[in-house]
C-alpha cells in the first residue's frame, strides 16, 4: 500500500505544516484525525515502531498543534514513544516511511531534527522540568509564549515528575501539564479508571456539588476565603473524590483539570481554549486508550506497544521465522532468573517497569510474590533491592542500561558504600540500534568502573550469562553487575548446567604469537570470526583472543601473561572508549610497568546515532570488518 | 567542661544500650531527653557537627527506641544529620568525643559502625526506599520485624522519597514512616504550620467531623463503603484540610496520622504504641522546632545546622580569625556568579537545596527573581536548567559533586545530547574531610569524562574560578562543568579582573627535564611545594609542572610536547585514580603511541573514610608529601 498517494490523505497533504491545520475549521478536526490514524497504522504496518502510543495521542496533538501557535509555543514530549502523530503533522510526514532507519528519521522528538522538537525525549518523566524551565526563560525574556508538557501516567510515577511538579507549584509560571492517562500505571491496582466523570470542569452538576460544600464547609470553619490556595487544594480533593481516582496533584498547589475524553478533539479544543491563558500552572487529565482506532491494539496489550510488522486489515502480526536462532539474551535472562529464584528462596526480581522487556515477567508469572515492578523509579528500584539486600535476601534488579543512569548515585551511596548484595543485570547495554542515542547504553562499563566494592562482569554468550547469574547469587558476592546487549547471543542450545565462575577469572579463548585481542562481552563473538579473517588475509599473522569477562575485578594473571607476551594488545567493547574496559586494560599495565601499545576499540566520543545494530557497529569500528581492519593493520 | 561526668547524666549513665532505657517507667522520659539534650549542647559546643537537627529529633529518638525493639526492629535515618541523639542512646556516648575525628565515630548512621544503624544515611530522600526493602524482606522471612523510616520535610521533597511512597501506597507493607517536619521545606511559601490540629488522629472533634462529613458524602453518593481505599484517601484529605496543611500524602494509599507535637515525648510513645502494630504503610506527621531547647538555635536560621564550636551558656559562636586568610571556594563562586549576572541579563542561577553551602544566597539577596532554590532535587535542577537554556538563558546551576550523582542521567540526557549551554558547578569536589564517604566528591571526574559534548574544567586557584566562569557563560560553550574542593583556596586578593581562558587550554608553570608534573584543580598549589621540596632533596632533579585546567577537552599542544620531552610523567587529581585525570592523560598518550611510564596520584579504589582534608589528603597520597615521596622515587 503506497500510503503516500495524495488521494488517500486530502487533508494530511495539506498540512505540511501546523500552521495550516490552523486555517481548517473546527468541524474538519475529526477528519483529520482519521486520515492521520490511517496513514499512522499504514505506515506503521509496513516500518515497525512505537505504535500504540502514537494511536492514543492522535487527538491530544491535533488538538495541540490546532490551539498553541508552535512552533513558538512550546510542546514538550515526555518519553516521546507517542511522538508520530506529532512528526506527521511538522513537515515530515513525507519522510515518514524513513522514521528509524539509519539517517533517516530520529526513533524520538529531537530538537536537532525539528524546530518543533523542544525538547530530547527518550528517558521519562523530564517533561515538567524542561517545560517550567521553557517558561522560566519565556518570562524572563518578556516572551507571551506558552509552554505545554504531555506526560503520560506512566512517566508521571517517576520522582523527576515529582520533583517537576513540587517546583511547579511553588513557582510563578503558567505551564500547562497534560496527564495523557493511559490506565498504565496510576491505579492499576484499585482499577477504579471506569468510573470517569465526563468534562468535570465544566460540567454544571460539579459546580453546584462544589458551590454547596464550599458553603457548608465554610460554615463549619474549614475552610477560609482568604485561603486561596487551601480552595485550591479543596476542589482538587473533591474532584478527586467525586471522580474515585486516586491524585497525587490533589496535595499540590496546581489547578487541576478533567479527567476528561481524549479522543474527542472538538472537546479538547475547547478546553485547551478554556485553560490556555490562564494565569498559574495548571494540569489537565485526559484519558485515552492505547491503541486507538485500532481495534487488536486496544485490546492487545504489551504486544502492541512496539510490534513490529503487521497486516493492517487483519491486526495479524507478521512474525519473521525466528526457530533455529539463539534466543534474545533478555529471555535466557528470564528463564535463568525463575530457575535460581526456585532453587534459592532468597532469590526476588525487581525491575523499573520493564517486566516484558527484560522477560522479568516470566518469574512474575511463576512466583508473583517474589518479583516486584515499582513502576518507572529506577533510582528507587536500586535503594529498594539494597534495603531487601540489607536484610537478606537475593535481589536481582533489572534496568536497561542507559536508564540505570538515573541510579548511579543509588548504586554508589546505597549499595556500594555497604557493599550489599544486590545483582543489577543491564539489559539493552552497549548499541541498541534503532532506539538511538538517548537509549544507547553506551557508558556502563566507563560510569561503573570508578565505584568501589563493585564488581562487572559481561558475558561472551548465552552460557555466560547463566554462570555470571549463578555466581552472582551466591552468598556474600557483594554489588554484583552483569551486563549484556539488547538482541539474540550466538548459542542456540543455551540450556547448559550452571556453574560458578570465580569473580576476576577470564579465559583465553585462543592462543597466539603476535597480537593479544582482549573482549569484553558478546563482542567477543564477532572477535572470534575476525581473527579468523585476520589470520587467513594475512598470513603468519597469528592473534590470541582473550575474553575477559570482568572489567572489575580485571583477572590479573591473564594481564600479566598478556603484558609480557605480547608486543601490541588490541581491546574491543561495546561501549565508549572512553574510560571503559581499554582504558582499565591501559591504567594496569601502566601500573605495572608494561608500558606496551594497546589499541582500543569501542564507542566513539560523541553521541551515536539511529540504525540497525549493523550498521552501527560498522559505523565504530567494531563489527567483523573494522577489527580485522584493526588486527592486519 | 567534661560532659563524661558521671553524676551528670545519671540516666544516660545506665542507658548503655536502648534495652535499658525500655526497663524506665514512662515518666521518666522526659529527664532522659532533658540529659540527653544537655549532654549533646556539651559535646557539640566544643566538638562541632551537625547541632540544630540533632537537638529537633530528642524526644522522637527516645520515642522510638523505647517504643521498638532496637536493633531487631529497624530504625532508617534519612540524611542522618539528627541521628546524634540515635548515636548517644545506642552505645557510642562515651566515644561520642571522638564523632567525626579520624578513626573515631562516623558523621553519620552507618551499618558498618553499629548494628542499631540499619543502613547508609548521608545523601536524602533513600529511607522509604531502604524501609520498603527491609519491610518485604523481613515479610519474605517470616520476621515479625518492625521497621521505620524518618525523613525530614525537605528530604520529602527528593524524587526518591516520593518514588518509595508511591511504591509503599502501592505494595502490602507495614512500613511505618515518620515525617519530622521542621518547617524547611514543604509549604514554605504557605505558611500555614502554625495551625497545627493537635493530635488529629485521637481527637473526637475530629471524629465526630469525619463521622458528620462521611454520612453526607455517602447520601450524596460520593462514597461508597466498599471502597476502602477512596475512604482512607478522603480522611488524609479531610485531614489535611482540617489542618490547613499541604500535604501530598492525601492522594495516597498511605494511612496518615498527625500533624502532631514532636517535644511530647509521652505523647510520641502513646502515639507510636497506638499505630505500631496497625497493619499497612502508614505516616506519623510530627513538628518539630530544630534547634530545639537551645534559645539561640531555635532561632537562630541556617547558621545553627553546623555552627561550629560555641559557647554553651551564651550560645555565642566562637570564631576563629579568619582574617588574611584566602576566601572560601565557595564564596568566590557566590560573589563571581552576582558580577557575571549583573553584566549578564541570561544568566539564572539554581540550586538543589544549598544556597547556604555553596554561597549562591549572594545573588538570591541581591537578584532574588533570577535564582531558583528548587529543593532536594538535583535531578530537576540539571533538567530545569536545561529547560532555561534551550530557550536562551544561561543558568548556572551549582551541586555538591557527590549529590550531582543524583543527576548523572539529567545531565547527559537532558544537557548533553542536545549540547545545551548549561554551567554546572560541582562544589565539594575530591575529599570532603569530616563528613565522609557519603560525601566526598570522588567520582566527578571518572564520572564526567566518558559524556560526549561536555567541557570539564578545575581551577587552581580563586584566580582561575573566576576566569573560567566568565569562559563558561560567553556564547555558546555548551555544557561547561567547573567543579572545586570545599574549604579555601590559595589567593587572598581573589578579585582579579576575568578573563577568557580558551576552552582546553592548559599552562606550563614550570619548565623542567626529567618529569612532568600534570595537575588538575587546587592540588597544584601543593605541587608547586612539592616540586620545590623535591628539588631540594634530590640534586639534579628537574621537575616541569602543567596546570592542565580541563581534563575535557585536554590540552593537546602540551601533551604532545610532555609525550615527547619527558621520560616520565606524574598526574595528581583530588579524584579517583580509577577512570579520572590520569586515566585520561594515559589515553591520549596511548592514542598517540606515546608509551611513557606514567604515575597516577588520586584517589584508591575504595570509599575513603572521614578525618581532617590534611588527614585525608595524607592517608591517599596525594599531600605534599605524598607528591615529593612520588617525584623523588
Amino acid at each position: 500500500m503506497n500510503t503516500n498517494e495524495p488521494n488517500n490523505f486530502p487533508l494530511l497533504e495539506r498540512i505540511s505544516q501546523p500552521a495550516y491545520l490552523r486555517q481548517l475549521p473546527l468541524e474538519q478536526l475529526p477528519e483529520v484525525c482519521r486520515e492521520l490514524r490511517e496513514n499512522l497504522i499504514a505506515e506503521l504496518s509496513d516500518n515497525p515502531g512505537h505504535f500504540a502510543s502514537s494511536l492514543g495521542v492522535v487527538e491530544l496533538t491535533v488538538a495541540l498543534h490546532y490551539v498553541f501557535n508552535t512552533p513558538y509555543d512550546r510542546l514538550v514530549w515526555d518519553v516521546g514513544h507517542q511522538a508520530y502523530p506529532h512528526k506527521m503533522l511538522t513537515g515530515r510526514r513525507e519522510r515518514f516511511s524513513t522514521n528509524r532507519h539509519f539517517h533517516g528519521l530520529r526513533p524520538f522528538p529531537s530538537p536537532e531534527e525539528s524546530e518543533y522538537d523542544s525538547f530530547t525525549a527518550g528517558h521519562a518523566s523530564n517533561s515538567i522540568s524542561a517545560a517550567l524551565g521553557m517558561a522560566l526563560a519565556a518570562k524572563a525574556k518578556g516572551e507571551n509564549r506558552h509552554v505545554v508538557a504531555v506526560i503520560g501516567d506512566g512517566a508521571m510515577s517517576g520522582g523527576l515528575a515529582f520533583e517537576g511538579l513540587n517546583n511547579a507549584a511553588n513557582t510563578p509560571n503558567d505551564v500547562l501539564i497534560i496527564l495523557n492517562d493511559n490506565n498504565m500505571s496510576i491505579d492499576r491496582s484499585v482499577g477504579g479508571m471506569k468510573n470517569l466523570l465526563h468534562k468535570l470542569q465544566i460540567n454544571p452538576t460539579y459546580n453546584r456539588i462544589r458551590y454547596t460544600a464550599s458553603r457548608k464547609l465554610l460554615s463549619w470553619g474549614w475552610l477560609d476565603d482568604k485561603r486561596k490556595k487551601s480552595i485550591l487544594r479543596f476542589n482538587n480533593s473533591l474532584k478527586s473524590l467525586i471522580s474515585r481516582q486516586q491524585n497525587m496533584f490533589e496535595g499540590m498547589d496546581i489547578r487541576y483539570f478533567g479527567p476528561t475524553d481524549g479522543h474527542d478533539v472538538i472537546e479538547l479544543v475547547k478546553t485547551l481554549r478554556i485553560i490556555k491563558d490562564m494565569s498559574g500552572p495548571k494540569l489537565l487529565h485526559i484519558h485515552t486508550v492505547k491503541g486507538k482506532g485500532f481495534e487488536p491494539a486496544e485490546h492487545g496489550g504489551a504486544v502492541w506497544h512496539a510490534p513490529g510488522k503487521f497486516n493492517p486489515q487483519t491486526g495479524e502480526l507478521i512474525k519473521s521465522d525466528e526457530s533455529g536462532m539463539p534466543p534474545k539474551f533478555q529471555d535466557v535472562f528470564g528463564h535463568t532468573l525463575l530457575e535460581l529464584a526456585r532453587a534459592n528462596e532468597r532469590i526476588v526480581g525487581v525491575t523499573p517497569a520493564m517486566p516484558t522487556g527484560c522477560s522479568m515477567n516470566i518469574m512474575m508469572d511463576a512466583l508473583p510474590h517474589r518479583a516486584y515492578d515499582v513502576g518507572i523509579a529506577e533510582g528507587h528500584a536500586v535503594t529498594f533491592s539494597a534495603g531487601m539486600a540489607k536484610d537478606g535476601l537475593q535481589p536481582f534488579c533489572n534496568i536497561y542500561s542507559s536508564f540505570a543512569q538515573r541510579a548511579y548515585d543509588n548504586l554508589i551511596h546505597d549499595v556500594c558504600i555497604s557493599r550489599l548484595n544486590v545483582v543489577l543485570c543491564l539489559d539493552r547495554a552497549g548499541l541498541v540500534g534503532e532506539d538511538g542515542p538517548t537509549h544507547h547504553g553506551a557508558f556502563d562499563l566507563a560510569y561503573l568502573r570508578p565505584i568501589p566494592n563493585i564488581t562487572v562482569a559481561s558475558p561472551m554468550d548465552e552460557h555466560e550469562l547463566r554462570h555470571l547469574m549463578y555466581t552472582a547469587q551466591l552468598p556474600d558476592k557483594g554489588p554484583f553487575v552483569i551486563r549484556y546487549p539488547r538482541g539474540r547471543g550466538s548459542q542456540v542450545d543455551w540450556q547448559c548446567p550452571m556453574q560458578e565462575i570465580p569473580v576476576g577469572r577470564g579465559r583465553k579463548l585462543k592462543d597466539g604469537t603476535d597480537i593479544a585481542l582482549l573482549t569484553i562481552g558478546p563482542l567477543g563473538v564477532a572477535a572470534q570470526e575476525a581473527i579468523r579473517q585476520a589470520e587467513a588475509l594475512k598470513p603468519g599473522l597469528s592473534v590470541a583472543h582473550y575474553d575477559m569477562r570482568f572489567l572489575k575485578p580485571l583477572d590479573e594473571r591473564l594481564l600479566t601473561e598478556v603484558g609480557t607476551r605480547f608486543k601490541r594488545i588490541v581491546t574491543l567493547e561495546d561501549g565508549v572508549r572512553t574510560g571503559g574496559f581499554g582504558s582499565a586494560v591501559l591504567e594496569w599495565l601502566s601500573d605495572h610497568g608494561m608500558n606496551i601499545p594497546v589499541t582500543r576499540l569501542g564507542l566513539p566520543d560523541h553521541f551515536v546515532e539511529h540504525g540497525t545494530l549493523k550498521e552501527l557497529h560498522a559505523l565504530c569500528g567494531i563489527d567483523v570488518a573494522g577489527i580485522v581492519n584493526t588486527l592486519t593493520n
